[in-house]
């Protein structure tokens, strides 16, 4: 019986660059194409570290080139950038696959707005990274002219710093949910979406903020109904006692488990920890639902039982 | 009763730099809104000159910056990054507009890829300048390491040429259709689509290619089976001896009408002619389908029959 599935595709899916782009993308779509040819429905949801810090790189510079005529760029307008760049070669690495193994099926990226609240506490506190490296003198200008919050990095200079708040709904989600029962493979919330918020009845304005791209795919799976969230990651299974001589490998978890690890430190913050909050939220929003977290190459066994962490009710 | 029709919005609808194209899309809003209040189907296109030109000139600061890290940015893939950016903007403006009014449907943009011919005579003559200027120096570099097309630039230093070829046929038209027949508003095709030919089976590999927008756009009004196609510009009609004592605004233009004043040269070629040629292809490619040129803000009188050029059968 084939299931409705949402990926949370990783940076490892998809390169630190241009070129790495183009070849990671390649394994990504026979990964994904096995699951197709295995009857199951994909709907695709994907990361934008690199590709968003790139593009953000390059319009400071631009900026910076001509300040008179470049404003800066807002972080949201670099977000819908991304989604369209990686959008393209995710699409038609997908495409050709299926075509190469005589699937036909419309694959498409729908640019996907994501609404944060504005009293998220994240805002309060933004600790993610992002865009160029900047001087200290730089780094206090941007704070006075245009209320960035910045950090210094690790000796390496100052950064801007930006919240990463919880997703709380998806504005495209009526296009998504038509073309995924139409039978389309939907690549949606790319980079976890473009964060905006409302300021009035219907405007929805650009937030300064990334969202973390695994909470962005919950929402998303929750919102399409699916069976399964699949969270890619660099491991084939999720541990406990990481590094120890204790260390398990797990094939499962309850949600009542999870919380246990969660109490005693197991999963790094920013790392894992996210992960595992992500596939946890999923697999309690409604019975039958199940996470799984396992490696790109092993989501078809993953899914068949083979591997992976299961995580479930 | 409600029509079906495909709009190819301008530059004079998008604005050249960030803070106006935030304002002109909230105009650009209010005259696609009318139409759909009106009871008709709307699929926008539109164009990307300034949008790209923006991208690539940033792309083109990163690779300078750092030549070891960061690979010149492909064409296709800064069309694909201003799809993204511009969809952004024209549909959160759109949604709100229409939200307004009490309107609920979904409004999506659709990544949109364009096959061209690589045996398109456009790739023998490529003419359309893009991107920063360069030094002589630079442009020989280009032209010997990249395989680069270049022109000196009235006396202002050396661009990139590209060619503009005919569009062939749209990657993504099944989404696009399933969407438009759902009752949703589709962006799509923007910029003229990323230009992409096929290099093997079923592979497409991103052409340094502009491909004109309203060639595109009456390509999506052909696939779509649209009854309109609306093709804005800076003038509320099309004029004969424009500029002379004789000149003559025109209500409508038969097929035979308009191909008579081609060959007198009536319209200027990179200008009204392409806009010309593309409203003829549409409205012969079968009965019924009539082509409309005219302003923004005119265009639902126009369709009402009271002012633009018709171009019919």
């Amino acid at each position: 019986m084939g299931k409705r599935i949402v990926i949370a595709l990783g940076g490892n899916a998809l390169g630190k660059n241009l070129p790495e782009q183009m070849i990671a993308v390649k394994e990504t779509a026979r990964a994904i194409a096995d699951l197709i040819e295995g009857g199951h429905e994909v709907i695709l949801s994907h990361g934008n570290g690199p590709q968003v810090g790139m593009i953000q790189s390059a319009m400071t510079l631009l900026t910076r080139s001509d300040p008179e005529k470049y404003i800066p760029c807002p972080l949201s307008v670099c977000v819908a950038m991304s989604q369209g760049y990686i959008g393209y070669d995710l699409q038609n690495a997908l495409r050709e696959e299926l075509l190469d193994r005589g699937i036909e099926k419309g694959v498409a990226t729908v640019l996907t707005q994501v609404e944060v609240d504005p009293d998220d506490p994240a805002f309060k506190n933004p600790t993610k990274p992002i865009g160029a490296f900047m001087t200290q003198e730089e780094a206090r200008r941007m704070v006075r002219e245009r209320d960035y919050d910045v950090m210094e990095d690790a000796g390496r200079g100052w950064r801007r710093v930006v919240a990463s708040p919880r997703p709380q709904s998806i504005v495209e989600i009526s296009t998504i949910h038509n073309l995924v029962d139409a039978g389309h493979v939907v690549i949606a919330c790319g980079g976890g979406g473009i964060p905006v918020f409302k300021t009035d009845r219907h405007h929805l304005k650009g937030a300064a903020a990334v969202i973390d791209k695994d909470f962005a795919a919950c929402l998303l799976a929750r919102q399409v109904e699916a069976d399964y969230l699949i969270i890619l990651t660099a491991v084939e299974k999720v541990a406990v006692d990481f590094g120890k001589p204790t260390q398990k490998w797990l094939d499962h978890m309850t949600l009542e488990e999870a919380r246990k690890y969660i109490d005693e430190g197991q999963f790094a913050p920013g790392s894992m920890l996210p992960k595992v909050e992500a596939a946890m939220e999923f697999a309690q929003s409604a019975p039958g639902r199940t996470s799984l977290i396992t490696l790109l190459h092993k989501a078809k066994d993953g899914i068949d039982g083979k591997t992976g962490t299961v995580i479930s009710q």
